[in-house]
């Protein structure tokens, strides 16, 4: 019997970089005791996103960030939305680089995630920020 | 009970930039007085996409404009896939950087958007083109 | 009546490059003689990504090849995550500028894929790979 259900998990961050939350997805799955179906995220911001990365050597989000940050600098003459800080408008570049949807499937329990794969909130902005993810599962 | 529908939005562009349509989706998902579930969109095209970036201050979309404009140039002498126009290889391009998928949450009757959150179609192309969006909702 | 269904695509690749699977995911969804639902693919890695894109002039798949290796080139010495090769770091930050994540709609028992739209394996990695994608439906 098909069923669904919705949650927000929120997120305070620290300022710019890569935070994991798998964790929080998996035991709100658990705590309704799902098995199978689709779990969707979806983040409600614009100057963060949502990403599936490698979730072993810390280096892999160190150089993540090294190259996103090379690839759109903070302060670049281009940028007229500047009002914010430097680091708005090149936020809002990263999130339309990356996404803030997300689409996993849930088989027998457990996410179908890879080995190395975790589920992060990419923060932009170098300000601390509480941001929010809404949850939404359908399935049985 | 569960159910689901599915429709198609099409969007008359005329060149290069960003369109609203957040409004067309909401009034589709008020029409069907749809409640709780998952909305996805899907863009039947491969130069342009779809995206969800701030609906405030327009200088956010004029920078990432010309900030794509600047990674993805058009006429760059590395594409041999030229036929179509300059600018048909960087369209391509810019759709491969971004999406051509989204999927909203909808939770009491509201899709889960930020505040400064809309649903975009991206056209990369200079020349007006009709682009089709298929829509599809699954939840009650 | 609502069901959902599962499925895993194994994929070997033979290095960098694009690989097509439209017709696995059409085969499995024929299988099961659905007609109207989501289809969602989640990819398992996190150094290939799954790419809709066009499926006409190969040249399309060459350009974006050679853009993305002159975006984010292998051996780059801002790279402190190289021990699994040259191509390592490049493939995760390729993966992060594109999606492992797609939704597709099927209507009517086809895909909502526009006519020039195909469904890709990225590889981002030179050396050959075994790639897994799982493939969930829910619909009917």
């Amino acid at each position: 019997m098909l069923s669904q259900a919705h949650h927000e998990i929120q997120i305070p961050t620290r300022g710019r970089g890569l935070y994991e939350f798998t964790g929080e997805v998996q035991t709100w799955l658990a705590g309704h005791n799902f098995q199978n179906g689709l779990l969707t995220l979806h983040l409600r911001h614009t100057s963060a996103s949502l990403l599936i990365q490698e979730n072993a050597d810390p280096d892999v989000r160190r150089d993540l960030e090294h190259f996103f940050a090379r690839l759109v600098p903070d302060g670049d003459p281009l940028f007229v939305h500047t009002a914010e800080g430097d680091d708005d408008m090149p936020a809002h570049i990263r999130t339309a680089l990356t996404t803030v949807n997300l689409s996993v499937p849930l088989i027998h329990g457990r996410l179908a995630l890879g080995t190395w794969q975790g589920i992060y909130l990419w923060e932009h902005r170098h300000a601390p920020h509480r941001r929010r993810v809404t949850v939404h599962f359908i399935g049985e």
